[in-house]
């Protein structure tokens, strides 16, 4: 099948995955309108596989969800995962990895322009991760992901629904009201390029200091790495 | 803490589960009523665990479908995972586990009866879960479910939405009308004790044979083995 073929030599040369059986990749990428066209098929198509890799993609997401954000509260880890398992993020990425140029659909569907329908394109994206998960494990999911999903969460392309500089706010009021301060203490470059630098003091007391293109940024990535110093002193 | 110590002990001695770090079978059992009314808790409590053991039970049980039922469309398969990961049915899981006996409540939420709320039991469980994945990994929850979730499948606790002999006729009809029947080949044992042996038959051809206490058990048995066969040897 040379769809099947050239899908294989682009994910070899984009993310160095070469699948033990191509017959589980084949079946990821058969759509139910190409399988009824052709008998061969033995009505076989990327349904069963969806199923599975649906619940791969829940639980790897999660679990990274769980161990980066270990400040966050089981409702906005929720939120997030709805943002990042959801149609329009997941048809993104099936054409990301470029599964929707080689997926095998029926003529119908073709024409009525089935390899741009998000829902089709999402079905692709969680069934080629269930072949994934079937021929090489889940680790092997994971290693995929970090390659094309988690740098998008980390550049906030998944907009994080509580910014830190609130949730390190109400983290430290829990015992009473504190104060919070951002304190610029570098600002380089030229006026078109420049580089801030903050340092987020509370009571008095000096916590962590970061950088950013904007003062904005600078602040939210000190509230963050603050929250992660101060999670992680009061779990050990 | 005394709770968790005792439901060590029974984990231990049911399932041959020893945590090694106790603290995350702690957090898994402190429900946010105890943790708001015990300073000393700082704040940690079961739902960020439970976010995380909800995907892993969702996927220790898609995987198990996947592969026990070859032949089963997406559609059955959902339906079936939805009666077996859902709340009437972890409630039920999490009692027998013994978890409603040594969950952290807090008073009122005791008083209240919250130690029988189906909510409140299947979120411990959920969260039990998410604990064994981080202390131990998913072979070791594979495991627990093979032993406390798994038998009730088998033993048809969740009622399969398709039963077999329907699931083997529509299969085997895809390419036109084929004939089918199930020939009592044995009875044995006195009248109130009785076991029926059956062979299935298509289009003259004989295929598997199997036992039941009922006629009709033993034809759903041979229809379930035939379609495994037939599966199996389709797919090689």
């Amino acid at each position: 099948m040379k769809e099947i073929k050239a899908l294989s030599k682009i994910l070899k040369e984009k993310f160095d995955i070469s699948f033990n059986n191509e017959a589980l990749l084949m079946e990821a990428m058969t759509h139910s309108s190409y399988a009824n066209e052709h008998k061969e098929m033995k009505g076989i198509y990327n349904e069963r596989i969806e199923f599975l890799g649906d619940a791969v993609l829940e639980l790897t997401i999660s679990d990274w969800l769980f161990r980066q954000f270990p400040h966050f509260q089981e409702g906005q880890l929720t939120k997030l995962r709805a943002q990042i398992v959801c149609e329009d993020s997941l048809s993104l990425l099936a054409k990301e990895c470029s599964l929707n140029e080689y997926l095998l659909l029926g003529k119908g569907e073709t024409l009525s322009g089935g390899r741009e329908k998000p829902a089709i394109l999402c079905d692709v994206f969680e069934a080629f991760i269930g072949a994934l998960y079937l021929d090489k494990g889940v680790n092997e999911v994971q290693r995929f992901l970090n390659l094309v999903v988690i740098p998008k969460i980390k550049n906030g392309r998944y907009e994080l629904i509580t910014d830190f500089k609130t949730e390190l706010q109400e983290y430290l009021q829990q015992n009473g009201p504190v104060h919070i301060r951002y304190e610029l203490v570098k600002e380089e470059g030229p006026s078109h390029d420049k580089t801030f630098t903050v340092q987020l003091i509370v009571d008095g007391k000096k916590y962590k200091t970061a950088s950013g293109k904007t003062k904005k940024a600078a602040e939210q990535m000190a509230a963050k790495l603050t929250m992660e110093e101060l999670t992680k002193s009061s779990l050990s």
